[in-house]
């Protein structure tokens, strides 16, 4: 699945992997779109008219995107992106994320707690204010003249507009800033959600892979004052499969690329960081299944944790099949070579840029010294068990709170404190299993992968075993209970040191090496990369200027391609699949289950109606739900995935692989009419 | 631990890593060791008298080495050599594996089952005789008449002498052939062993790592008519510990190394051999050992299966490591230009070699294409279940033996027959969890990397889910019982046509499209491969002639170095560890608990003693065991391991980093005395 689960994780503004974006290439600005390219390649007329259109029509939810299909306000997007919802509206025996949810009527439609969309309004370019502001500026006074101006910035564009939201976003890694003024709508209900096993047939081995079976939509609708929005725009429902070849459009919110890394980077995340990332999840993955097999107990506290990690698995699979194809790092190393080309042969830009490759370069033999323990002290500390993340957090916020806001780690910031109290004494539940299995399996990797630095272990584990000592830490500790973290939060420094919890005392005994690791880390590792990434991206956009898109920001972006399958290793796949194919792969075991309403629909859908389909588009994570679109702008899907290639465009497009994956409207009419019988919100999605 | 466990693993002869063998590079054999290099590094005199005597006195184990040490016939290896004899002579109460194995008295010395001693007596050249055999010969003919051959020049060789035995050696992957002669011994007795928390502190974590606390030595008798042998020669015991710096020697049998790998070779074994090989260990290691946690029956159970998996994922990663590091692979690719460049200057010897480094970089896109299948479908199917692996033998044997022996799969021609009759119908114990979860895991695996592979899934899952197709089988079959293996071999292709196992039933059902994969596989890559690799090898052959070794063949080698320590990553690892440091790190908690005679000696024993050493010598699998020698030919120590980077020693040697690790005789001595009271065996070794 394709959602951005973290989109925080938004950092570093890139570019493309090629000069000049490649056939299909660009997560595209909507005031940026490339107009006469695609006229170019496809014929087709993308004037203002039909990018204001469908610009009004795209919706941004959590995490997700979407899209308004009717004068009614209402909203497609993924299953996959609603699941919090279907499982909030569950309970007294029903399970909407198993069962689906339908209603016949608006008056069943029910608000998902949480859930808000934005429609983008307008977006207002404040680059040069922002220079000004922080201009000359440097370290902290830089970053503090430049949030005031930014919230002055937002402040006046939302002043007195009504449900407005405003943003400020850094673009071309500081090379552009803009206001993004959206319309926030924050009554969204839920109209129609199928089965788990429809819109996630095919469960882990298919993720991420075609040909697919999915029914992976969702529709939402927008209320206002208790009624139905009619926003400004709709797209029209078009509910016939397009050809190969017919060229389409993906207007969604594209979380984070990373297509500015240099090829030093590029070779340390495949030799080091990935790989032994991958090690770690795939053993902590087998841990997981295993201990799920001991009962049906089990197999329900192990479930999330195995769904997430085969999905971040996955992730980082496709990212070692770019990484690790000789051909995607060729073409990495050319554009490289090009860039620094274009550089050298303007010596005003050359003296200005310096050498950020070589520093980069540099920067990996700190990188490759440190990574182990910042990764195993500070990073990844815990392996995932939420106990010892919110230990941590009590130790730190307390230490940090007897400081000025000024000096503390950025996340216990006066601005950001309300939140991580409220995060961190709320009621929570916890699976002592799995808390007490990822603490053990964490301190295991500790032991195997710093094996040889003494001073670390004796700390870590002292004379103490991994199994022995995740089980008393676990056992012994009180933390599940919000009164003892409330207390302990409330308390300060002294509670904290106080406290007999085992969990806060270990902590307090680790955590001044575990801080050590990390500020060694952004002394070393991160600050120089930042500083010679940022030259890196002034290079780039001196050179190229905005006929390259900018990085992926979780903001609106429109990219064009074709109805395509694609070759690999000699293999063919075509581009599409049928209501047909999905009765042939069922097996009747999950994931390859039929819900029952499908087993008993068989006879009445047409075995060569289109289900699925892939194309060329540019998309990544955070375009879950985005609609897709013919030349016409009428929406024909609904993008919920990309295939395993699609991951790598992490760090560049590769035209030849790189497939979204699509749920096709012909699908999802069909079904909507002989699956599931509703035939009003087909009438509403057809206009009639 | 560094032993051989496959010997039948040897394959290709291959070279050193640069032209120049490096300091301290080569397993080099006896006849062309590099005395006057040694001697111009390290001012010592290797004469002709030195290497008969250690050649004399060095001794081959199964998949390990060894060396007489007195004038008594009493041999020195590792405790990790002799575990199966270990085993073997427990029983009624006594876990001598566990608990040591303590000798008195010779009379108290057990016979070893199966366990053989073999020192080589001669080296012939046997290459013109073969080629003359082979000349103009190709395909099968070429390998009937190379069998012919090397049959009868053995068969000359030990042709009278009593107790020997004869084995021809392609060395330079062809180049040079020659005939081993051995005495050999087969009444080899247990003498002493110490405690597995000995041998193994630290177990698991601190395998191929160091510091090292680890006394993994053993001692052995050979017999011969009921009396101890007195060897021709046997090595002096020196029970000084060596300084920093001072040279070593080590003589033993290095079991393979791929150093003839091209980068293109090397690049596929980094992208994607290794890589899928590493995730699959590492989910299954994972699930051994949450398996495991179930209880002590599930813990028993997994023992073996855990520690095997451990000391492969060791070595994968260890590999990974050498193939992910930037350095390793630019020495890699520079030593491959120096070749080419080599061969280009010399047009006869270009026109006869031709580019076999581009057919090997074109192979490796049909080893990309093929790969995943012929790895999951044949090569790794069941995944180590040992049930499935007899019935595939079942079901081929019956088909090849319906062939004649020419056409037949090379391990069911006649010769091969009566071994695979015996193994395949012997009575066996059998874990039937251990097996379903292979099996299992087999499947999933084989789901998910060939997830978009219809064909082969419908194949081997049918509509059965991998879960409950491996529980049918696992709890169905009858092959755990010896005497249905033998009607089942005895009754030929009727007889398994005929069965209702479901094991054999469905091998019957997958082994066409599994041999299909393997005949691809052959076709596609290992014939072209062997093709061009025999060519490179020939290129160097011509360009450096024997001032190079030959690649590793688990025959006799010494190779020399220094008493060193290194640096990875930023970190210095000095080259000693003494008692005092195994008593500092001890925890009590296994792999850190100390057996209890260790506890009680801690006042007896000087903590200043060296325990282990690190040393610069190039060995590999199959040296476990191996005397580490003095300039004066004096035993200092047991080689028992090396550091993670001596893995990388496959690929290529790189002294910065690649280090043996070493029990030295100064511990053995000292603990013989204060921890175990074996006064008179230090007596013998002293030479008393």
């Amino acid at each position: 699945m394709n959602r951005v689960l973290l989109t925080a994780a938004v950092t570093a503004a890139a570019l493309s992997l090629s000069a000049a974006a490649v056939a299909d290439e660009g997560m595209w600005t909507f005031e940026g779109f490339p107009s006469a390219r695609v006229r170019e390649a496809y014929d087709v007329d993308i004037n203002k008219a039909w990018l204001d259109r469908v610009q009004a029509a795209a919706v941004r939810i959590p995490g997700c995107s979407a899209s308004v299909v009717s004068k009614a306000g209402l909203i497609l997007t993924n299953n996959h992106c609603v699941t919090g919802c279907l499982v909030a509206l569950s309970g007294d025996g029903a399970d909407h994320l198993k069962d689906g949810f339908l209603t016949a009527t608006r008056e069943e439609e029910r608000a998902c707690p949480g859930m808000y969309g934005e429609i983008l309004v307008s977006v207002t370019d404040v680059t040069d204010r922002i220079k000004a502001a922080t201009g000359g500026k440097t370290g902290k006074d830089y970053g503090a003249a430049r949030a005031e101006a930014m919230a002055a910035a937002e402040g006046e564009a939302c002043k007195g507009v009504a449900g407005s939201r405003c943003q400020t976003v850094s673009l071309y890694r500081g090379g552009r800033f803009a206001v993004y003024r959206y319309r926030r709508y924050t009554d969204v209900r839920m109209v129609f959600a199928p089965e788990f096993a429809a819109a996630f047939f095919g469960g882990d081995p298919d993720n991420f892979n075609f040909p697919r079976y999915d029914m992976d939509s969702a529709f939402l609708r927008l209320y206002d004052g208790g009624k139905p929005v009619a926003t400004p725009a709709f797209l029209r429902w078009n509910p016939t499969a397009p050809k190969a070849g017919e060229v389409t459009f993906v207007a969604g919110n594209p979380g984070s690329t990373e297509r500015l890394l240099t090829v030093a980077q590029l070779e340390t995340a495949r030799d080091l960081t990935l790989l032994i990332t991958q090690l770690q999840r795939a053993e902590l993955r087998g841990r997981y299944i295993e201990y799920g097999r001991r009962g049906p107990d089990a197999k329900r506290v192990m479930a999330d944790a195995i769904f997430g990690m085969e999905n971040s698995f996955k992730v980082g699979y496709g990212r070692q099949l770019a990484l690790n194809n000789p051909a995607f790092m060729a073409a990495k190393r050319q554009e490289e070579t090009a860039l620094r080309a274009a550089v050298a042969a303007r010596p005003d830009l050359a003296a200005e840029i310096g050498d950020p490759w070589a520093e980069l370069a540099e920067v990996q033999v700190a990188y490759a010294r440190n990574y182990l323990p910042y990764r195993q002290l500070e990073a990844s500390a815990g392996a995932g068990s939420r106990l010892f993340d919110l230990a941590r957090t009590l130790v730190r916020a307390a230490e940090e709170r007897a400081r000025p806001t000024g000096e503390r780690l950025p996340e216990f910031a006066d601005s950001r404190l309300p939140i991580v109290e409220r995060q961190t004494t709320r009621a929570a539940k916890f699976e002592p299993e799995l808390e007490q299995l990822r603490l053990e399996f964490w301190l295991l990797k500790t032991r195997e992968y710093l094996a040889t630095d003494r001073a670390a272990l004796d700390l870590v584990l002292g004379k103490e075993g991994p199994e022995g000592l995740a089980e008393r830490l676990v056992s012994g500790t009180k933390l599940a209970d919000p009164a003892v973290r409330k207390a302990l939060w409330d308390g300060g420094l002294e509670a904290i040191k106080a406290s007999d919890d085992p969990l806060i005392q270990y902590v307090l005994r680790i955590d001044a090496a575990a801080r050590a690791a990390r500020l060694t880390w952004e002394t070393e590792v991160t600050a120089p990369t930042d500083r010679a990434a940022e030259k890196v991206a002034r290079a780039r956009f001196a050179v190229y200027g905005e006929s390259v898109y900018p990085d992926a920001t979780f903001t609106l972006r429109l990219s064009y391609g074709q109805v395509a399958g694609w070759s690999w290793r000699g293999q063919q796949t075509a581009p599409f699949t049928t209501f047909g194919g999905l009765y042939d792969r069922a097996t009747g075991v999950e994931p390859y289950a039929l819900a029952p309403r499908w087993i008993a629909a068989q006879g009445r859908l047409n075995p060569e109606t289109v289900f699925d389909f892939t194309t060329t588009n540019d998309i990544i994570g955070g375009n879950s739900g985005s609609p897709v679109l013919n030349a016409k702008g009428e929406v024909i899907g609904a993008a919920f995935d990309g295939n395993i290639h699609s991951i790598a465009g992490a760090y560049g497009y590769d035209p030849t692989t790189n497939r979204t994956v699509v749920v096709s409207t012909a699908a999802i009419t069909e079904a909507l009419i002989k699956v599931y019988g509703r035939d009003a919100l087909v009438k509403e999605l057809l206009g009639k």
